[in-house]
């Protein structure tokens, strides 16, 4: 079978061998066996969110652990700052206002990073604010935010700081301890290789004494049922089995090059498509490029459909835009399995297929 | 390797013919060849729940689904009767109280079915009742319950009826629009065959006129945003792709044997066990056993974690007691790819371990 180029920020490629162990005989969650993989998995993650707070583990995709973050702090008529510089950002403003959590919204350009004056000031004229919610990387528009610098200032203050860190983690620099993030968050579709049905929350202490005073009702997401658990393997449900069994596989992949050199390779894969999109006379779409996913606007006289239909047909799979970025951008990820060969067929196909297409 | 039987009541073994379709390269969920593939999956599980409505397909344990069933319906301070009979009875319970529900508790003794007259009586009792949740096959004591005749009460009233079909559907009789049942609730492992992490929402027009009424905060399980893209094959938010993938090939394994005879070989190998256990001189702990799994009181003299341990030694996994059953009982799954072969070697192991625990 012909290889196929999925480069897209989520899901990601997922290698043969974690592939194989999630086809091996599945094995049951209130096992010694199980327990003792999940307590692994759990000190594995702590090692990517680079954090020493336990790391919850939810079935559900990332948007249920963006929910689970905002019921489990908040309470209704609570107010919240949320910066808003794409689709994902729009999403937590959405649950927000689901919950009837009161929404300062930080609107910014999309493809631009929020400057964190905007963030200061808004904490400044919001002292009731009770947590700020921001991406590391903005997946929509391929942008990375300065979280070290935002996290800064949210420390200073009685709110905390969350992180949807789902397309980011792994890929761009993330110091959750060192930086002093309150509630990160990841997905399992990502840098981490496997399929998608796992999301991550890690939590800090300056967020456990928040979710003490929280009453937005919730169950499946309570964090108080995981955190009991987590320390022995153990969960409130029935976990995803096989998935944490990718998981730990993936893991001992990323061992076998170094937590660090692992996520440090993302930066060269990235800074590499960076520079051939220019030298192929492309044009960035975001202003904080992540080195997770490159955002690439469709050059005037280029068809965006028929594009991406084309590298399809070549095997190769990009992203398009999203929502009103559709027909606008296309959006290369560079996380996980995808390795610097695999851009480098990917973007000689592009190469050719602008050329049919008669583009300059 | 040696084959290992794990009869437990989810997860349940994962024909080697499923788990290969989830090794395959992962395609992404945004495309034709997914949308087409989740189409056929939303058919094949309406001949399942034997229904006409649309079954939301979710990215989640069972419990996900049971809290999705209370927050699309119900508002603060809204009665709902629940049957508890056990572990997932009182479940219900729970998560109706976190949401402010007000909640009527039909309290059984644990392995036995409701009278129906018992919820008709509550119902009159409780006219402003909006819904009433109960199990199909209560898992945690295996016992099945009459849902045709309750349903038939619930049915000419205001009230919707939701079941947790979870471990019941595809093993115990279920006829979900023949019935009049408005939400019913599903599992991937379970009779599905696949592994944890989808659980399934049918949902009738009765309840759908509920949900439009229904003011609990939600948002990732939020009804309206799967139902308006379920037609296309699409979802709100990424899906578990490799089990929705493994779901499809499930459902043409069973498609080969036919939907009604898969379903009917439960009662089949229900009864094949029950004799079995009769004859070994043990007793039934339901008084009306389900056809997914079967419990079985631990005799005097023998110890529930020994025997459990020792048959897990031989190669054979079973369930013990949840909760107050701890050690009171153990249960084995006849549901899902578990044959005939699988329980005739259980059940023989079985016999060889009483024996030499020197039992009778």
């Amino acid at each position: 079978m012909k290889k196929h180029y999925l480069l897209t920020p989520g899901p990601t490629p997922v290698p043969k061998e974690i592939a194989k162990t999630i086809e091996r005989p599945i094995i049951h969650h209130r096992t010694a066996e199980y327990k003792a993989l999940a307590k692994t998995v759990n000190e594995n993650l702590k090692k990517i969110f680079k954090t020493k707070n336990n790391v919850l583990t939810l079935t559900s995709s990332g948007t249920g652990a963006m929910e689970a973050s905002v019921v489990n702090v908040l309470s209704k008529g609570d107010t919240a700052i949320v910066i808003r510089g794409g689709k994902f950002g729009e999403r937590f403003a959405e649950i927000c206002v689901s919950y009837g959590v009161k929404v300062v919204p930080i609107d910014i350009e999309w493809g631009t990073a929020p400057e964190p004056s905007l963030i200061e000031k808004a904490l400044r004229e919001n002292p009731d604010t009770r947590a700020v919610f921001i991406q590391l990387c903005e997946t929509s528009t391929a942008t990375v935010y300065d979280i070290r610098q935002i996290a800064g200032i949210v420390k200073k203050t009685k709110a905390i700081l969350i992180v949807d860190a789902i397309s980011g983690l792994g890929a761009d620099e993330f110091n959750m301890d060192e930086w002093g993030v309150d509630i990160a968050i990841g997905g399992s579709q990502k840098a981490f290789m496997i399929p998608p049905g796992l999301s991550f929350c890690a939590v800090s202490k300056k967020a456990w004494s928040m979710i003490k005073e929280s009453t937005l009702p919730k169950y499946y997401y309570d964090f108080n049922k995981y955190e009991q658990l987590v320390d022995k393997g153990d969960s409130p449900w029935t976990p995803a089995i096989t998935l944490v069994i990718g998981l730990q596989k993936a893991f001992s992949m990323i061992a076998g090059v170094g937590v660090d050199n692992f996520i440090k390779r993302h930066a060269g894969d990235a800074e590499f498509v960076r520079k051939h999109i220019k030298d192929l006379g492309l044009k960035l779409f975001s202003k904080s490029p992540s080195d997770a996913v490159t955002a690439i606007k469709i050059p005037e006289g280029v068809d965006a459909a028929k594009l991406i239909n084309s590298l399809k047909s070549k095997g190769v799979t990009f992203a398009g835009g999203q929502g009103t970025l559709k027909g606008k951008i296309f959006r290369i990820a560079h996380m996980g399995s995808i390795v610097r060969a695999d851009l480098e067929y990917a973007l000689g196909k592009l190469k050719e297929t602008l050329g049919e297409q008669k583009w300059q």
